[in-house]
């Protein structure tokens, strides 16, 4: 049995049209006007046939070869660069961007799903234009009417690609103590001085240009995390020489070895700065809160290629005189893949859509509350898809016994490759504190309050049908127990700043039950409706056994929460 | 920060003296009458400069040099050898053997703390010696005098290196299927022909011979699991020459490189049965069964490992004007795997303990008692210990960050090594079924009620001590929980097999997590007794912050099994 991947389309466009209704969204945002059902799936399709049959067989080869740095610069393994210019040719960087840049004005959603899929087929070759979207919006943003002609169509077509230059060595959770140096020239550009770490995709040879979006310091920054500026630093100098940075080395890593992780060191390089002086970390924003999604996208198609290929695998593999799905253990951790991967695409395309919304709605309250939830859903969707992006895959695995722990099988690949996404662009712990203290509780827990208000109403629906009453059932206890949970957090609040940080992972993992209870209704009410009835009875049968069996874990979350006035004992070295 | 060990003899000592009380154990075994705790403590002493200063120095080397299979045969990584020269010179291999056959003759609980650190410096080279004592149980229990004569001594004192060679490409975990031919000859040996695969070090470079013991068929056997038979088949032959087996391949796995996992051809080879002709599952089950303990105790390896560097690494490395190891978030990793580790230890060791008892001591009572109690406990320690021992490595990694993800830091390696031990041996749900069907129900819960008797006596010492009345509680608890499921199991036994199947990776976690209870309790009421002040503590700190976080997932366990009842869906291809 080949590890292979067969786009899940079926279950995205359900997900979309059925259970997001995502077309009449569409239709009460101008940009999207002319976009219908159809058009998107058609999309979806190309894209589906471009990440299966272009970057799926690259995958394995490409974790094998691995990226060499040498005296002609960095090469990316074999078919790489290749890949890179049929997808610029396909027009695919360009998907969300705005007609006005060259780009096809497509929403979040659709992109949301081709980067599943480009992620479930090739984590490491993503990393590469992965990126591209946030820098699109950053430069957009905040960069001069100058730098933006002269990057920003080529940033939107992909020509141009983008890294994130922000960690260096002191500097990895903890932003405030970057020391990188730009020094501002007559010229009004800047002269960049300093080095950093892990950069992913800051050299290759996809593109002949690349720009960095560098972390730096003016000379008259303040310290700490509000005296970091942000600077566009390109490889080629409009003059057409090559910048003064190098990368240094790259990272042996535990997997997407595909992917150039470097060293840099910036030798008075040249740069433009970006937004205001000392503003970076508010410029670089909106870098980030797209990478963070894009990264639980990663988790997702982690998880689907896991799951349907150990699905796959157990339907064929005979022991004890059956296959081998048909034993209870392997149908529980089947089940609870399947169950677990089409949730989370539920929650991650319902973030996708409130971006959307939040930008592109003709009602102003509307796209301010859309902006709550997606900022309130999008670490939930880092931290939350990428915690099962590891943990499924590592289920999965299982499922092939010894086979699975050898390379030949491609399971073990998947979750080597799918480590790395519980840690960059934020911690899963950063995520969690950026959940409890930023978007639950410094508003006094007005988006949540959106956010439960919603799965309310689907838990009525679900109430007023009977084949549905477990479902609403489940989803209402979930919600009251993230509810008490929020008001108890936000009486303490005043002193007790320790007590959230005390219980921020427990509280994310809590609150994303309670988005599963939701798309696990939202998902069966959907399927009920749905004219195929064997594919919607395996459906139901999925949702209900990830109501059943899954849910009981967010009680012992919820429970620490509860009892979390208790304060934490030091750390010391056990011997 | 480099990647280090230093051996937990501390804890060690205080599992093994006051949690456990071994030595008042070991004075009832009239085999271990001389032994007492400090001669016990010097062997470790020694066991751990071996494991420090010998084996994890070339752990990292031979995690990238790997295996490599030449016209020279097969070849282990730069150091291998040696190491292993030193090992069988320093009598290790012969600790737990008997002095009849040249062994030391020391309790098993000895081997299980010096097992713990070889697998925690270097898990690739323990697989070369971690089979050897069930291979001289096994030999010595059921082959001819002859056989015994020729081979045991130097299976003893580690000259000779074994494997078993079980698994068949259509045979994982169903051994029933497999098709390894023997064929008696007039002169009384066997001629095996068949193929093998995950055969973990069949052939190297550390020892001139190797036995396999191999299951195989006879011409007159019956299908499935009653027909297949144990041959011990040589490398080199009585008369010198090389048996006729090779190597055909090994397999580039995700972890353990250094441990050599071989396809093997058997044309014709040469060997002798081991027990009586169809009987070979039963003859091999006293080296499965140690083989588990041995595995269970790499995941204990493992998470100490990981443990104890990730505690040092937050210590020294600062973010946010603090030590990472004062951030709530990282507190809560490092407190909850210092927990796991600590109370595992007691576990693992427990079982050890019970295995020294059934065999040694005075009482034939006490013996069989101890000997159910022992069985019950090693596919606990097998599953429940293997799983932390690849999870807690994950949650180690997120201390370091991005740093954990790269080569040069060590924890990477741990993770992928630490993953096989979940698979091998028997998968961890094939150890789950083991113990609810086997273990638990079989007997009617006869050897259940005789632990849950030792726990709830723990309880009541606690109860009788103010400052351990919450420990008590905790375990009284989790008793009444698994006392409950067990006998709501027991009720349904007639017509439910299916539940018990549905339930039994359920079964194991919860009662796992009875055990931590105990465990937690038991260390807190010893630590108490300690004169050093601080490190007691400590040591309290840490178990009560498991009684407090770690026992509530226990909850969502027995739920599960309280409410299995319903029949699980088909598991069918999502889309």
């Amino acid at each position: 049995m080949s590890y292979d991947y067969q786009a899940p389309l079926r279950d995205m466009r359900f997900v979309m049209e059925r259970v997001l209704d995502a077309p009449a969204a569409w239709r009460d945002c101008a940009a999207f006007a002319d976009l219908d059902a159809d058009t998107a799936a058609a999309v979806l399709e190309e894209a589906a046939r471009f990440a299966s049959e272009v970057l799926q067989p690259i995958n394995a080869g490409g974790d094998r070869q691995g990226c060499v740095l040498g005296n002609g610069g960095l090469q990316t393994p074999a078919g790489y660069a290749a890949a890179y210019t049929a997808f610029v040719q396909g027009g695919w960087p360009a998907l969300p961007c705005s007609p006005d840049w060259g780009g096809q004005g497509l929403p979040l959603l659709v992109d949301a799903a081709l980067r599943e899929m480009l992620s479930a087929c090739n984590h490491a070759w993503n990393m590469y234009p992965d990126l591209l979207h946030g820098a699109y919006e950053t430069i957009k943003a905040h960069a001069s009417d100058e730098l933006k002609a002269r990057y920003l169509a080529g940033v939107a077509s992909g020509q141009i690609l983008a890294a994130m230059a922000l960690t260096e060595p002191q500097a990895g959770s903890d932003l405030g103590q970057l020391t990188t140096k730009a020094v501002p020239q007559a010229d009004g550009s800047l002269r960049i001085t300093g080095n950093k770490i892990f950069i992913s995709g800051a050299d290759h040879d996809l593109t002949p240009q690349i720009v960095h979006l560098v972390l730096c310091r003016l000379p008259d920054a303040p310290p700490g995390t509000k005296g970091i500026s942000l600077a566009l630093v390109p490889k080629l100098l409009p003059d057409g020489s090559r910048n003064t940075w190098a990368a240094d080395g790259i990272e042996h890593k535990m997997g997407i070895h595909g992917s150039a992780t470097c060293a840099l060191r910036y030798e008075g390089a040249t740069g433009w700065l970006v937004g205001e002086p000392h503003r970076g970390l508010a410029a670089m924003f909106l870098m980030m809160s797209s990478a963070r999604l894009h990264v639980g996208l990663q988790g997702l198609g982690h998880q689907e290629m896991a799951t349907q290929n150990a699905v796959r695998y157990a339907l064929d593999r005979v022991q004890m005189k059956a296959p081998i799905a048909q034993h209870p253990a392997m149908r529980h951790t089947l089940l609870r893949l399947q169950a677990l991967t089409e949730a989370q695409r539920v929650i991650a395309y319902r973030a996708a859509l409130a971006l959307d919304t939040a930008a592109h709605h003709a009602d102003a309250t509307t796209r301010q509350q859309a902006a709550w939830l997606g900022a309130l859903l999008t670490p939930i969707v880092k931290a939350f898809l990428t915690h099962h992006g590891f943990h499924s895959a590592s289920a999965a695995l299982q499922v092939w016994g010894g086979y699975g722990y050898v390379q030949d099988y491609g399971i073990e690949q998947t979750l080597r490759d799918a480590r790395i996404a519980m840690v960059y662009e934020g911690t899963n712990e950063i995520q969690a504190i950026d959940l409890l203290q930023r978007k639950v509780l410094a508003d006094g827990g007005a988006a949540l309050k959106l956010l439960l208000a919603e799965l309310d109403a689907e838990a009525r629906r679900c109430a007023a049908e009977p084949a549905l009453r477990d479902f609403a059932d489940a989803l209402h206890t979930q919600c009251d127990a993230a509810r008490d949970a929020t008001a108890s957090l936000l009486q303490d609040q005043g002193g007790l700043r320790s007590r959230t940080l005390n219980v921020a992972d427990d509280y994310l993992f809590g609150l994303s039950h309670t988005l599963l209870a939701w798309a696990f209704a939202a998902s069966a009410r959907a399927a009920l409706q749905e004219p195929d009835t064997a594919w919607a009875q395996a459906k139901l049968a999925r949702m209900r056994y990830g109501a059943q069996w899954l849910l009981p874990a967010a009680a012992a979350h919820w429970q620490r929460v509860r009892t979390s006035t208790l304060a934490l004992p030091e750390v010391n070295a056990a011997s």
